[in-house]
């Protein structure tokens, strides 16, 4: 084992199964995989996982796929057959860890659910993350990533004040449970050093979805606050949103009082500093719509490079609005690292840990894995030999 | 200890010490203490937390405030006085792991920077959580919300097409970094088991922006795609996104081929299946702007629930977008026992944990401290009298 690694690796040595597909899941085991873990994903012969077929493509791999399914091995099984089944209980026996996002039942129906797992293997921690739950009315739904967002909530507090709901700009209906996943799973690791016994973890995408909607949903319970879509704006602080210049966007925050003083010294507002409708916080929260104004006629007379050198200079929270090709090519992101080759699958570039652990990037993420790659490797682990394997590959079991 | 209590809180008998503000840093410890961690929060004597100025209040303690802290002790501690200090540095030395989300460099200022703790206790995890992470040439910028979201390219793929950029409708920005410290905090405590030292994670909520947006930045950097602003719909996958109807939006995604036959049947549109145009996943998303004036003719005749009723029965995901209010009235959001109330705030709800926990759901939280509630405890705890306690209340470092 190499030192190296193994200081950024701390999961090695736990095998994780993986029988997911799209994003929630992937995401989650992706996680795991980053931190070390060998994770196995289990697909269907023939076609994988469904996001195998999602464009745009490169060198016939789904980019989509890769993205997420690095430091993993892939294994087709059909899971319809016995032989398949077999062999998937096999590899309960031998793992720490299940993560599977099929529809609610599915698992159940297969006889591969978390009871059967359990009388396999005690130790198993077993992780369902699914549209809605395993539990209640809508357990049976199907759920895609804009589903979540639209029944949760969660459209319609993004987007224009007055203006359509939007979706969020990325998948975070899957990707906020497969995250919560990866805490829940990795809570049940720490759990099981003390209690001898795996778990079931039951995640559902609606509900990851009020969890990141925690102070919305409070206010409204708590406080009678209708929450809705306020374009850049957060709904208690100001000013904390984009304001355009004359030239480009610049988001600002200002959230404490002496940024408050330090921002008007630095736009030559003073005079904001002595009007009482902005005394404090709270104030300038409630009357947003008398101090934008005020701060859009600063804004509109400069430009956005001028703003954010005399902001910067005053301590001030800001940033220009970045597109997707502005921040790959932003000095920050080049120094922490972020973005990462891997060295199978060379010229292709991936976003990697959002952390630093010990001192530097995560390292040594391996490539996607081909439909199947593993196979042979990880039948022979399971002490199967190459004339069993091709008679399982005959049969279509592979 | 109560074995109900016990099976879903997998986190019992972890020390956690959290010198954390407003969100990043609380969101993270929030899940550790729900998960069962001891969390001693330590908070500036006089004020605490910025988050307990934030508006709305209620009983005079801050809703937003109040979400993310509950299931934590409070302690005030003045870290500018060496008997503070060193007060920290004795709970330092029999925790398990500490998060901060101060400023780069603050901590190591005070003295009581990672290799500072380290040295106090080798076992250590500490994890630091800031807007562009330890290193780099923007580690000592300050970032609020708003500015992960903007400098990391978030907003310019959120809002409506061709409109202007829009901040995700909760602090992403926040929140996501609190969710991946959690994550590697977590599988720094299974490395702990085998390696016996602790480690040191450095959370950048910039580059934790980039890792939601992974698929964009693999579009980008891989097939040379700028993503956009889209309003409801998904950059890949079509139809998957927001319609008019007659009366209400309805949300629905169709992302594979049995989905596309039940959606077109459901629909009466059977000739669309004929449609060369639409034959296959790649080429409904490429033309997606000739088929959606030809969704929206059909949706445009009738009524949301009339929809809802035609697609369900027909097994495609489809939704309601629900405001705040619609969904803490849904029947599953009640099923899953999402909304908790704890004991001591009675009438107070909150949204609690996303996931169910060996069949059902966390239970047990405890109410948000006030600011120092557990001054007398902790400190007998490390063994101080309540003389001294008075004495260190009279010189302020309480």
């Amino acid at each position: 084992m190499n030192a190296q690694i193994a200081q950024d690796k701390p999961l090695q040595g736990l095998k994780v199964l993986d029988i997911t597909h799209m994003l929630a899941g992937p995401y989650c085991t992706w996680m795991l995989g980053l931190m070390g873990a060998d994770v196995i994903k289990v697909e269907r012969p023939g076609e994988g996982d469904f996001a195998r077929a999602i464009a745009p493509f490169r060198d016939d791999e789904s980019l989509y796929f890769m993205s997420v399914n690095r430091n993993k091995r892939s294994i087709t099984l059909n899971l319809k057959t016995e032989e398949g089944k077999q062999i998937l209980r096999d590899l309960i026996a031998q793992s720490d860890i299940l993560v599977e996002n099929n529809r609610a039942g599915v698992m159940d129906r297969l006889g591969l659910g978390y009871q059967d797992a359990r009388a396999i293997n005690p130790r198993l921690i077993y992780a369902s993350i699914s549209g809605y739950g395993q539990t209640g009315p809508y357990r049976h739904k199907p759920a895609f990533d804009v589903i979540a967002q639209a029944v949760s909530g969660m459209m319609s507090i993004t987007g224009q004040e007055g203006g359509p709901p939007a979706r969020v700009g990325v998948s975070i209906g899957d990707i906020a449970s497969g995250l919560f996943a990866a805490v829940a799973v990795l809570a049940a690791v720490e759990g099981r050093h003390k209690s001898g016994e795996g778990a079931f973890v039951d995640v559902s995408m609606m509900d990851c979805q009020l969890a990141l909607m925690e102070n919305a949903v409070s206010r409204y319970l708590n406080a009678g606050e209708v929450p809705v879509r306020l374009g850049s704006r957060h709904p208690l602080i100001a000013p904390f949103q984009s304001f355009n210049t004359a030239d480009q966007p610049i988001a600002i925050c200002v959230d404490t009082e002496p940024q408050w003083h330090r921002f008007c010294h630095a736009l030559g507002v003073e005079a904001l500093l002595d009007d009482p409708r902005f005394a404090d916080g709270p104030m300038r929260a409630a009357r947003h719509a008398e101090l934008e104004p005020l701060l859009n006629a600063v804004f509109s007379q400069g430009r956005r490079d001028d703003f954010l050198e005399r902001l910067e200079a005053a301590d001030v929270p800001c940033s220009p609005i970045n597109s997707i090709p502005e921040v790959t090519q932003d000095p920050q992101v080049a120094h922490r690292q972020v973005l990462v080759e891997v060295p199978e699958a060379s010229g292709i570039k991936y976003v990697g840990a959002p952390f630093h652990y010990n001192g530097g990037p995560v390292s040594g993420e391996t490539a996607p894995p081909a439909l199947g790659a593993h196979n042979e490797e990880i039948l022979a682990e399971l002490g199967l030999d190459s004339v069993r394997i091709a008679e399982l590959r005959r049969i279509g079991v592979l």
